[in-house]
Order: C-alpha cells, then structure tokens, then sequence
C-alpha cells in the first residue's frame, strides 16, 4: 500500500497513552487503554484502533466521557453481575467487566456480566478473547454508537451494528475466533474506506430510496444493510435488548451518535459471559477436539477457485504476527490527523 | 390454499400422542411430546411439527431414540448445568433441561445449561419461550440434525443450520421473539416445500459447482446457504461450538442425518439460558423499556411499499391465534402421510 508508515506497537502504545494523560486520565489507567487500542490496531481491526484516538479525545475535551470514573459491580448474583461504568472509558470498564466475568465463572462455571453507563470499547473480540487464558470460552455482545440500521423495511434509524464475538480455545490450534456486526459491513470500516478515499462494494449500503449507496463520504445520505435481510435485523434488536435494555443501557432512539456529538454520555451497554470449560468436561479433551473440528474443516473440499478454507479469527491472527514484527500500518491522513492531535494536545507527535 | 385440511388442537395432540404410545411411550410423556409438537404446528413452524411424526416413530421403531430414558444433570455448578438426555426424544429432554434453566436462574440470576444424548425437539423457540412466564429471558442454541452446510468456500457438509433462539418479554406488547437458522433458509422449510410440490426461491441452497439449485426435491444434490456469507458459517461453527462441542455432544463430522437414519442416536446437543431480569432491574421497567422500543419500531418510517413494520415472532403469533381458532392446516400429501402412519401403527386415523 503506498503511503503508509508503519509505527512500532511501543511507540504507538506509548503515543496514545501520553494523549490521554494530557487530558486528564491517569498514567496507569491510559496505559491500558492504550495498550488495548494498539491490540485492535495489531489484529488488523483498523476501524477501532488508533483511528479512534482524535474523536475519544474530543469527546473527552468535550465533558461526554468521565476521566475519573468509578467502575463498580451495582447488582450481583452467582451467575450475573451487572457493572456500572460511570462513563469511563470503555476500554477500562469492559476490562473490569471480563475479570468480573472470569472470576466469577471459576465458582459458577458460567457468568454473565453486563454492562451500562459505559463506552465505545474498541473490537468485541478483545473481551471476548480475554477469558481464552482461563481455559474459558469468551462471548461478548454491544449496542453500537451510532444508529446506522433501519428495523427491516424501514428507513428510520433506531438499530446499530450491535456486533457479537466469540472466542474458543483450541489446543495445538489457534482459538476460533468470530467477531462480526449483525450488518454485512461495520461502520467503523465505511469511515476507513472513507478516509482512504475508497468506495464501498455494493451491498453494504443504501440510501434512503432503496438504491445502493457506495459512496463512503455520502454516508449519512443512507444507512447500512443487515446480514441475511430481516435475520440481520432481528439479531441486532435482540443484542441490543441484551446489551442495551437489559442493562438499563441506551438502545434504539436513545442510542447517541458518538461520531457527531461531543458532549453527551453515550450510556453504552454490553455483555461478557465466561464459560469455564472445566464444568463441562475435561479441558484437553474439549481442547483436543476443537483442533479435529478446525482440521476437518480446513482440510474439506473446496469451491472451485478458492485456495483455502478459513476459521474465523485466523486473518487476525496473521495480522498480529505481521504487525508486532513490522509495526502497525499507519495510511498519511491518518498519521497526519494523530499529529495534528499531538500538536493540540502538547505531546511529541508520532513519526 | 387447496387440499388442506384443519384439524383442531386437541384432535392433534390426542393422534400424535396415541403414535408415541404406540411405539413403547409412557402415555405422560406421550401427551408432553404432542403438546409441544402441536404448539410448534400452531406457531406456524410446519417443518418441525407434526409434519415430523413419521420420521420420528420411524427412528424409534429403528432403535435410534430411547424410549424410557434417564434424564438427568450430569454436572451443575450455581450458574450452569449439563444435562444428559439418555437418547430419549428432544422434547422431552429440552423440557427438563429448560425447567432446571428457569429453577437455577431463579438464584443465579443466569443460568446456562447444555444438553448433551439428546434428539431433535422441534422448534428452537418453543423453548427459548419456556422462560418468558417467569419473567425470564430465554435464548436457544442447537446442532442442527443433519449437515446441509458447507464452511465457506467449501463444499464438504461438516456445518448443519444451527439456530438460535431469543424470547424477551415485554408489557403490554407481544415478546419479541427471534427463531432462526444460521442459514438462509431452515431445511426443514426445504422438505416442506418438496412436499408441497413447490420450487425453492433462488439464494436458499446451491449446487456442487456454485450454481443456484431451486428444485427442492433435488435438494441432495447441493448445499444450503448461510446469511451474509462467511458471517452465518462463522455462526453455524460458533453455535456448534457451545451446543455441541462444549457439552460432548456431536459436532462437525459426528452429526447424525436424522433424515437418512433410522438406528444410530444422533447425540443432539443443545444450549438452553434463562435469565431472571429482576437480577437486572425491576421487572415492569425492563418490559415497559420493551414495548417503548416494539412501539417506536413498528411505528417508524417505512421504505416505499411497504405496509407494515414487523417484530420478531409476530407471525408465530397471528398464525396461533389463527390456528387455535380454526384449527391446524395440514396439505393433502401431510394428511395422507399421517393417516398411513394410523393403519402401520393400528390407531385411529386422523380424518
């Protein structure tokens, strides 16, 4: 790709926690946001990395996150908790949230932890992975931050991406690792095409008439497509009411558009459920046949014209190992906009 | 429709229960199973109502499905379960498993419980819908019975249409309640159609070489198709996963094609979680949330030429208040099926 700088997974880390520090959050706290946006960024989850740091900055700037925020457990039984965030940074309330989760599916075998008065936390798959090193299987559900589906047949924009993660753990194979929105595209990667100057394939899109829309700068002309038509639809209304509702967490029209708006709380919810595999069977065994099932599928018969079958999770996988040897791919605008940020906020710019 | 004939509720329930017990089934949990396949019937889920009696005698006349079985926990910790069904009906199993879900939930405030030895039980939603007259939210997970879906890029069966289902109360309003396959159509909905002597819309299955296959009664020859691509694989794999795979249940290349089968146990596994919302919040403002979200969905804005805005489930509602009152309807090919059935088992016959 021409264009790009590639920037060392240290440097970025330490880049992106000095920019929170500068405004107001403390040391160790902005060193973790950092080091789990430079995670997104490392697995190729471009649209909720590093690209994020100037807009949680001015919605910092602006008094619509907390920088100072007292993430606590307001209810709790054996299977559940429910986090209050106090608006911090969803970054560290989802954190807390997956320990919370962990540490209770080691007594429970299974907890579901949710989640309100949080914040936009980067890719679903970095607090579903989380639990992976427990031996447990992590499943991560959110309401979006911003409205971009219409209920099926309509126009009027009451449902986000809602996205859903998965991670299980294999044995000598990678964990599969699923991290998808309910709609064909994210919006997160409309804003990349956008700021990369590229179009979008049809498919992705559509404007307010029903015709397809690929365009990415005229965005807001239209609204995204759900996967699989009123299938789509239903998974997200149904993730939000788990994520949002559920959670006394905003959901449809009360859902704020953190893209366009500075000021105001965004009450995100989300939900981390553990599993710990031990309640159900012995680890190596379950382990053992996640790695058959990989194998099986990997290794079955293809399409004519395809030259591998994919487990989902493995094109992250490859990016991380790329990218912690060779740093993260920064496109110019992008590395122009976090200098220009460095020069607002008084910290030494990137490269 | 031509050639239909309806046949009351009762009248339903009293045939199919005389068929299990015809074949070695206690006449109670005779009457359980034929309570629940009617109430599938009456939902408007044909492809998994009494439509599957024939082939569900079959398998246990073939030795397939245990007729007196043990159902019981098999591990328990305070926020999961694992059932282990004995091989006995899926309906039976499902309804144990879904009762011990909602008593754990009560204390747990989540409870997760897997099934394992189990069989097909119909409809996902008939027990993700099981928690709802507690105040609970239920959510369904299930290896489907036969492989007719492919990894993406591939062509090898190792993946079935594994479904979910999600059931969330609300006040006033009907619940909202999702029940899909991971594919874009359920297969069953495929034999449905080959017995109505119908054609399949374009986008449902595809051929060995990648092209459109229509004609369900060739429906061997190909595949079905998950929603959004490599989206509805990843979640094929994902349910299969935790209904299969986590609770020793088959999965990938152990699923049994109950289609095709008359003597081996399929090892169904399913996923069956209650929670309890009051562990959340006050139950009368979660679902008062919910019919505030139902209203503003169904009352926004339509795209050109379409009528109504609709909810999850609301089919399933109209087609039982339908149904309840005039009857099931069951098409010439069905009736004479099941009245063939009557004469092999040397119980009445229908109509």
């Amino acid at each position: 790709m021409a264009d790009v700088t590639r920037v060392s997974v240290p440097q970025l880390e330490t880049f992106i926690a000095r920019a929170f520090e500068a405004v107001g959050i403390a040391k160790s706290e902005a060193t973790i946001i950092a080091e789990l946006m430079v995670r997104a960024d490392a697995q190729g989850s471009e649209g909720h990395g590093v690209f994020r740091l100037p807009q949680y900055i001015r919605r910092i700037k602006g008094g619509a996150v907390n920088v100072k925020p007292n993430i606590r457990v307001a209810r709790e039984a054996a299977g559940m908790a429910l986090v209050d965030g106090d608006n911090g940074m969803g970054h560290l309330v989802m954190r807390f949230a997956t320990q919370k989760a962990i540490e209770k599916a080691k007594q429970a075998g299974v907890a579901w932890v949710g989640v309100k008065r949080s914040n936009h936390a980067g890719p679903a798959s970095l607090y579903a992975g989380m639990p992976l090193e427990h031996d447990m299987i992590g499943l991560y559900l959110a309401v979006g931050n911003a409205n971009h589906l219409p209920p099926w047949g309509g126009i009027d924009m009451l449902l986000s991406t809602n996205p859903i993660a998965v991670a299980v753990p294999a044995d000598e194979e990678l964990p599969v690792v699923l991290d998808m929105a309910t709609t064909v595209a994210a919006y997160g990667k409309v804003k990349t095409k956008a700021q990369r100057g590229e179009m979008m394939p049809e498919g992705w899109m559509m404007d307010r008439e029903g015709r397809p829309l690929t365009d990415p700068k005229r965005a807001n002309e239209g609204f995204l497509l759900p996967i699989g038509g009123y299938k789509g639809y239903g998974l997200a209304l149904i993730f939000g009411l788990l994520a949002g509702t559920l959670n006394g967490a905003a959901m449809g029209k009360d859902v704020i558009d953190f893209n366009a708006d500075d000021t105001t709380p965004t009450n995100t919810g989300h939900v981390i459920v553990a599993i710990h595999i031990e309640a159900f069977q012995p680890v190596v065994e379950f382990k053992k046949s996640v790695d058959a099932l990989i194998r099986d599928i990997r290794n079955s018969e293809r399409l004519p014209g395809v030259d591998r079958i994919r487990l989902p999770g493995e094109g992250s996988y490859a990016a991380r190992e790329d990218r912690l040897e060779n740093g993260i791919p920064l496109p110019a605008p992008l590395l122009a906009s976090l200098n220009q940020l460095a020069a607002e906020l008084n910290i030494a710019p990137l490269a």
